[in-house]
């Protein structure tokens, strides 16, 4: 029996979305731009799950944008906001998702790195500041939880802080979801992003918000999909997935974020007994309960992990999409950690399947791997 | 019971991909990118997949790159060769997909249309003395079978005027796999486009073969999935889906061209008995049996296509992702037929599930709805 604590790196499908295709044919979908029935049937179901998902954002269905991931999402709105805006700057956070930092890196404009506290929480003041030096539009990223180290980020100040400059905010919500109420942070936002794996859909669907969605961008050109924004036939199988998830996420997400909060608090206890020595980012900051990451100073991640491996505990070392890149966490390294404990972090990230069994069996394996590496206590 | 003759459109789901996926949790994949025993367990089967499909293009797994569609795939290759080739002018067919016609439209490139027959078969004299007239590196766009009229485009001749003039060569294959032996032609192309669900996979997954690989292009920033050319998870499902629909389509390519070439005997016979006033394009030209497009002079496409779908018979007007968009096929219009011509013409395509009694039964229905209609037999 395994036990999965990376529900950061992809969450594993959820019961009620194995249901929806387990009727016979339940798979065969068609093209939704065909006229006929096939295609109408088809084209049904992908609006039934815009209008549940955008009943879920609390906004129009002409507002999301379904994609291909969340990196697809988060690219689109900000070379849409560049695009319909006339963004000159951006202002971001080193700890966001590669997915923003390369495509912001990939742009000739002005580029400003915003100041955070040691928890990486942003310095409000510092953005106050910014935003108040620059001149021409701006475009505010962040990201509402962090991937690596849960932190929570105060979206509505910073919103506050952009509507007084004029500024446009987009935050990568694709960690938030189920977790937070969603619908009180997009209300402020102007662009947000979403990834169905991370939810318990399926890999390859993503979803962008846009609070103004007169003004058309597009990165793929050919037909007329997703109102003119994206062309491509409709990943059909998985937007179904997505809002199938996304249902169920939110509907139980009362209960399991009460279930991943005494997961959480039996996981830092557990951590807090074996040693002081360990590091958790982001504790004594505003943190979600479902991501974790702990620094075992001296150690390599890759051991923990494999040990881990060995004894049926899934976890990661961070971002998953970050593991063909060469170099630890860049959050972390933003974070100032030095090497010594970049290059031994591990990332627990908690889910709809997890207990708190598996939490203190994960402790007694812990404890015993780190007999054996003769980590420092 | 339904008959579907619009598998250009969208192919029904493969038996094949179907039992893929009926085993308890076969949908249950993870982030390939996770290190964990989830994580390379799904890792493993995309590298199968890609074993699976570059075996049959007879390339390198490195060649190939999965995408969200067809759509991305040719806006991913026309990019890329701009990017790592130093494209200055491209030569392309006005019969091409709207996603290579759009995604030209969009570069500030020097851009020349081609010439063609009537049929739309591609003037090989003026693709050579258009070769000649340019200076600086040319792409040249041909799509191998249409997918509105079939017809099929002499490939290997038009790679023959290109390396003469070192020119690369971009062919759209997306409706000839599974009909024509694609590896003959992927051998002279500098890049071919394909997608899952025209061959009986899912709807969202495409794929995108580059001949050199060597300098890497990216639209998506992020992570380093697929080479480091397209960031984002990966859509697992879809790709499973696209390899085992590949190796069923492939598999049985001989007997079901056997089966579609007297589907389209038996169509263009009763065609030719109902009426000689039925146009049929590219029918005297290089035309692959699956698709085929009938003009009906004076009456209106949308009349034919709902009268035929409350015969359950699904048959479109066209490329489908044109639906949402306003005016007739651009292929015909290319092809120099008036508007009389154009308004009136619906795509009867084949593919794995269709039987001659279905043939006989829409000539049947054919036969009343144009006597209803008033056609001038």
């Amino acid at each position: 029996m395994r036990i999965y604590f990376d529900h950061a790196a992809s969450s594993p499908l959820r019961k009620e979305v194995l249901e929806a295709f387990s009727s016979e044919n339940s798979l065969n979908l068609y093209n939704p731009s065909s006229v006929h029935f096939e295609g109408q049937k088809t084209r049904a179901k992908i609006n039934d799950i815009r209008d549940v998902i955008s009943g879920f954002l609390e906004c129009n269905s002409e507002n999301i944008v379904f994609t291909s991931s969340g990196t697809e999402s988060c690219n689109y709105v900000i070379n849409s906001a560049l695009y319909t805006a006339e963004i000159e700057n951006i202002v971001y956070l080193p700890t966001e998702h590669s997915a923003v930092l390369d495509t912001i890196s990939s742009k000739s404009i002005n580029r400003i790195s915003c100041k955070m506290d040691k928890h990486g929480k942003i310095d409000l003041l510092s953005l106050d500041s910014t935003l108040a030096s620059l001149s021409g539009k701006t475009l505010v990223c962040v990201m509402l939880v962090n991937n690596e180290t849960g932190l929570i980020q105060p979206i509505l100040d910073i919103a506050s802080v952009c509507e007084k400059h004029g500024a446009l905010l987009f935050s990568d919500m694709i960690q938030a979801i189920g977790k937070l109420n969603i619908a009180e942070y997009i209300r402020v936002c102007d662009y947000a992003t979403f990834a169905a794996h991370k939810i318990g859909g399926l890999q390859g669907t993503g979803l962008a918000y846009l609070k103004d969605q007169k003004k058309v961008y597009k990165d793929l050109y050919g037909g007329e999909q997703e109102f003119g924004r994206r062309a491509g036939t409709e990943n059909v199988t998985g937007i179904i997935a997505f809002g199938t998830a996304m249902e169920a996420c939110i509907g139980s997400s009362a209960y399991e974020s009460e279930c991943v909060a005494l997961l959480h608090e039996r996981l830092i206890g557990g951590i807090k007994d074996i040693s002081k020595e360990i590091i958790i980012p982001a504790i004594n900051s505003d943190k979600e309960n479902s991501i974790t990451t702990l620094i075992f100073p001296g150690l390599k991640s890759e051991n923990l992990i494999i040990g881990m491996d060995m004894n049926n505990i899934a976890v990661s070392a961070g971002a998953a999409c970050s593991s063909g890149k060469i170099g630890g966490s860049h959050v972390l390294k933003s974070l100032k950690y030095d090497t010594n404990h970049v290059n031994g972090a591990i990332r627990v990230s908690f889910g709809w399947n997890n207990t708190l069994d598996q939490v203190d069996y994960f402790i007694k394996v812990l404890n015993n791997l780190l007999q054996g590496m003769n980590f420092k206590f």
